[in-house]
Order: C-alpha cells, then structure tokens, then sequence
C-alpha cells in the first residue's frame, strides 16, 4: 500500500527558506509572487493491506518521527 | 491565488534521508515500511487570477529554480 504525507509549517511560524525561495523567484523576473512556504512530502510502501489501520498507523510515524507537531502540520493521504 | 508544487525524486535516484527515515522508523518498531522516499512541497501564493497561465508560470519556476529536472519530478496544482 503507497501513502503520502505532507508536512507543512503552521501559520504564524517564520519560514526564512521559503523567504529567500521568494526573493530568489523575484530576482529572476517572476512577479507576483505573494508568499513560498516550504514542506516536506514523505512517500511510503507498507506491507499493510488495510487502508484504515495503515492511515491509523502513519499518523503515530508523523506523531513520533515525521513531524514536529509543535510547528508543523501534517495530512496523511492513503494512495492504494 | 494559491498553488502547490510537489517535488519528488525520479524512480532510481538514491534517496539516502529516505533510507535514513526509513531506518529510524523499523528502530522505532514500525514494522512493514517499505519504502520511504523524500520530497519537498511548496505552496505558493500568487497574484495572478487566470489558473492556466498561473500553472504555466509556475512551471517556469520549477524548471528555473523550484526543481533539479536532472534528478526530480515536480507537479503543479492550482488550489484556487
């Protein structure tokens, strides 16, 4: 089974990565460019058959390991 | 109007920070990963108000900066 997790900073924690992409972007000619936010994307394979329990069981990996719960969000998408 | 830009690594690039997640996730008793691959995200905001011509711009950017198009994927999605 193929999962995906993205992970995302919460509003209102500074990004000074996705800062600089922004003025990287304006630097070359792209206008328009209002704001970058930087996540992570996490692609998984599980042996796991069962599309609940494997959901179940990726939210505690993004509890315990994938992400910092303190900043970041993160949303678990089962792909099949 | 806002978009998300999905950066992956192409199929047979190694992804040793995968395998390192990968690792730490068996070290701490999730068993059945198979696989962990690494990518990053970018949500973007924009001015412009056309999603055809946002996407193409976009597009721009991920061949000029946002991605390595040697070693990685990207895909672009108008959120709205």
């Amino acid at each position: 089974m193929k999962a995906r997790v993205i992970v995302t900073l919460k509003t209102g924690v500074l990004d000074p990565q996705g800062q600089a992409i922004e003025g990287s972007l304006e630097g070359l000619g792209f206008s328009g460019v209002q704001s970058v936010r930087q996540g992570k994307v996490f692609d998984l394979e599980l042996s796991a058959t069962d599309p609940v329990s494997a959901k179940t069981e990726i939210e505690r990996m993004c509890e315990k390991l994938l992400a910092n719960t303190v900043i970041e969000n993160y949303a678990v998408e089962i792909i099949g």
